[in-house]
């Protein structure tokens, strides 16, 4: 056995179970392909993780969890899982480099939203353009602001921002919303709330923060600019589930069932952060998932030490 | 009206509640009888909330989480709430002082480990005296400590704190383990583990830190002094429900029962942090609690709006 416990993802959901894993006295290791941080290091304000009086930015964030569970030495390795055989009672984990095996396994390969694919989108990322109404909302209090959607989340989040902004454009695709009716009558309402049908942004513009879309009109073809401080894009979230397929229970979008003890079907084998089924996907929620994870791995790898023998 | 929302209790989940809430533009009030930071502010070391890879106490962290949520305005009061009417669409709250109307409560009244009650334990709580080993137990490696307690968490405890501690006695008052037969099985095999039967701690001794323990003995009626580092009590976990009996969902020891959206079984009511069934205790879960039903309840509201007009 190579490790007590392997994390896959080294976002605020690894990061956490890292701490508490390796705390707890397991062997453990963390795989991650990319940047450690994950998701949250795109994002250049948080002022709601709690803990924080002052505002700070994912990077430095997930850069001090990183820091934390150095002390208590889980290994990092800069590798990319490809492939997990998770039914016996060994995990087995082959990257690009080699195969380990491990005694328990932690999944938190994140989810990501997806994106627009235009000009001025990823360059503004953090700076204006935005996935999380949740995240970022409060920022832009007495602002105008675009949502791109016509979705369930597209339409409550519009609503929710009406809280802060002075006005949003909702921009949809079709000339009609997906959301469900009482969604869709309550926005209607909303004298804040302004839609821009059958129409798709082009265009993200502005040098160091959104300053306005570039839209075409599907219907009469028409190009045109609408000046916006912010835009919130709601056209879905892809989780990154590749490598498990088939062997764990998902939701109809693709993310991983877990109990409340992030317990996937299989034994010894756990789920943390975006990539699990939930309502809320935050840091805050992300690093309780991790900890809960490496708790119940602990437990269990205790319980069943034996058939490490 | 008097607020959309109000939270009873303001430890890291209150906390975490108002921050969510006060942000998400909803007029918040939090009730606090004591201190401001709830059960966490005994704690001397916290080094494993994800986010400090300095060391800090439970006082200096919730003070940031206060200061955090200040930036919002949720309104803080010290005042004591006697009663509450959670039935209807608009919640009752009666304090010391008056009563207030709201369109949704959240639950943070906590829990407390029930105490030995003898001369030592509460001046040397936070240092030396632990009633959580995932918390504490890292901070004793090498040492000699006493477990006081016999069912499944004092021996599961016990264990745990094999990982890191040089030997662990376990005080028991009675001859024979509470804990089930697997747990029992595994302890006995574990030679850092070393029982002492029909005993009861008499009194904790030690200036800054701990030193040792008093010890009494049932059966021979003999007292005898024990030295350890520390002394980690599972005697039981008492949750903070008195003012909500009978209107809402309980686990049989007291704690309430929610969905994963942290709602109990009442429109408009939510539960957050150790009041909640769970398996993990930390702050780390309370604070992730405290955000979900801040923006449960949010949701709720925004949907029910018509209700309260």
């Amino acid at each position: 056995m190579n490790y007590d416990i392997a994390i896959i993802g080294a976002g605020s959901a690894g990061l956490s179970a890292a701490i508490y894993a390796a705390r707890g006295g397991l062997n453990t290791v963390v795989f991650e392909n990319g940047l450690v941080g994950g998701q949250i290091t795109q994002t250049m304000e948080i002022e709601n993780y709690p803990g924080f009086e002052e505002v700070l930015d994912g990077f430095t964030l997930t850069d001090r969890m990183k820091k934390q569970a150095d002390r208590f030495g889980p290994e990092f390795k800069t590798e990319e899982v490809k492939n997990v055989t998770l039914d016996g009672a060994c995990k087995v984990i082959e990257t690009n480099k080699t195969t380990y095996r491990t005694k328990a396994l932690i999944i938190a390969t994140g989810a990501n939203p997806r994106k627009l694919g235009v000009p001025g989108e990823m360059k503004l990322t953090g700076r204006g353009v935005s996935y999380c109404a949740t995240c970022d909302g409060a920022l832009y209090r007495g602002k105008t602001v675009a949502v791109i959607g016509g979705g369930d989340s597209a339409v409550e989040e519009a609503m929710f921002l009406t809280r802060f902004v002075k006005k949003v454009y909702l921009i949809h695709r079709r000339d009609e919303l997906r959301a469900v009716k009482i969604v869709r009558d309550r926005v209607f309402k909303n004298e804040k709330v302004e839609f821009i049908w059958d129409t798709v942004p082009q265009e993200v513009n502005g040098e160091n923060g959104v300053e306005s879309l570039t839209l075409f009109n599907k219907k009469t073809k028409e190009t045109s600019k609408l000046d916006v401080d912010g835009v919130f894009i709601y056209v879905g979230i892809i989780p990154n589930n590749k490598i498990f397929e088939n062997q764990l229970n998902y939701d109809d979008q693709g993310f991983i069932l877990t109990d409340e003890n992030m317990h996937t079907k299989l034994h010894g084998v756990y789920a943390a952060g975006d990539i699990v089924h939930k309502t809320l996907r935050q840091v805050v929620t992300a690093v309780s998932d991790g900890a809960i994870a490496a708790f119940s791995a602990e437990k269990w790898i205790q319980e069943n030490e034996h058939k490490f023998e």
